[in-house]
């Protein structure tokens, strides 16, 4: 077990064909344990096991689980700059299906930093279900768990979902944010059941999925320039729905 | 003239002591055009002349001002990974004052993409006048003007700011975003004259610049993870206020 634990940590390859993910840093190992999860193992450098916050984390873990790495092993596994000296091997969750008031379909998002930000303004949002493109960054990898903060673990997340369909069956009102219209996202009702799509950062959303979508609408830009990021964009969508429910 | 440009493309240190900066890449060399920016050198790699757009903008440029390198020079002096083929030293732009019926006072914000993003959603909220403390990232370095995709040339961005001062200076409504009030954003009327103050994406606010401000307001977060990006939650207030005044 833990030698192919270890085997796991150390090759992202391996991983990805097993459905793991590796958590770096005690602050994600953390928030993924408040959310009820249990990593398959956790990994520690010996340095920092002084640390006092990993210190009383992995006081509380099963000893079996847990494996002490040298420094200069560990920071071969870590995958950030500055190796915080814990990391934890987790299975993917598998994404549940259930009763939606609202989702997000992401098509083809780019930037890890975008996709996190998204993931966690949608968890802060109550938004429970997201459905991402073949064409999106890997969910689960590092720079998107570090950006989603903890929210992948509050989050059904369906990768590779074939988004044109998800928003045929949607049993509610599908809303695609666009340049080329004059409905503005303030004018519409989101209080029912919404499914939000968001674009790709240069090129938008595509004219299959604007097609299969109920509503577009752009975000006013009163500004000189006509332009916003999609992880901002996405954010005042949701939270313009948070302040319609109220 | 252009041996003392080409020397100041290449050193980053001598560059700032002169009040410069570069913009890389035909997007940002275009944006600053547009809002009639005129560069102190345009720097092409001879490759590049070749790129359709590249050579549709050198064409209209005063051929004084154009720097042909080899490609190999050229990758040495570009900023980003992949070289684009096009720099253009600039000066940065000395803020301007004037009537401001909307502000943003920044705290320390620490990553580049962040800044940026937050700039960008500022210029496309109509947002003309930006303050930071000395704690910000530097708003003219290379990634915070490409994650403002242009934004920079629509504000007036004032770095180094005392931001206790110019909340205590302001005209209108001063309101700070943080976690520990019960006062929401979307309670608040943001039609008058309003500063929005957004703190570093860790601390947040500081209690002295809290205590500056009029309002006090959290952006409620009815999900599980109560935890919004620095950017995402400007990105929210600023929209509230443009549906607002609608």
């Amino acid at each position: 077990m833990l030698k192919s634990a270890r085997k796991l940590a150390a090759s992202s390859k391996e991983r990805k064909k097993a459905g793991k993910t590796l958590l770096d840093g005690i602050h994600l190992v953390t928030a993924y344990h408040q959310a009820g999860g249990v990593p398959e193992a956790i990994l520690v450098s010996v340095s920092a096991q002084d640390h006092p916050e990993i210190r009383d984390f992995i006081h509380n873990q099963p000893p079996e689980n847990l494996i002490v790495l040298s420094d200069e092993l560990f920071r071969e596994i870590s995958t950030v700059d500055t190796p915080t000296g814990i990391v934890a091997l987790i299975r993917i969750p598998q994404p549940v299906d259930g009763k939606v008031n609202c989702c997000v379909l992401l098509e083809d998002i780019q930037d890890p930093g975008n996709l996190g930000s998204i993931l966690r303004s949608a968890a802060a949002a109550g938004i429970g279900q997201i459905y991402l493109s073949t064409g999106c960054v890997d969910a689960w990898s590092p720079k998107v768990l570090r950006a989603g903060m903890g929210a992948h673990f509050h989050l059904s997340i369906h990768e590779s979902s074939d988004l044109v369909a998800v928003a045929r069956n949607f049993q509610g009102q599908v809303v695609a944010t666009t340049l080329g219209t004059e409905k503005t996202l303030f004018s519409l009702d989101l209080s029912g059941q919404t499914a939000f799509v968001i674009g790709n950062e240069g090129a938008g959303v595509s004219e299959s999925l604007l097609e299969a979508a109920d509503s577009r609408v752009m975000i006013p830009m009163p500004g000189a320039a006509e332009s916003l990021n999609a992880a901002a964009a996405a954010a005042i969508c949701f939270f313009e729905r948070v302040r319609q429910i109220g």
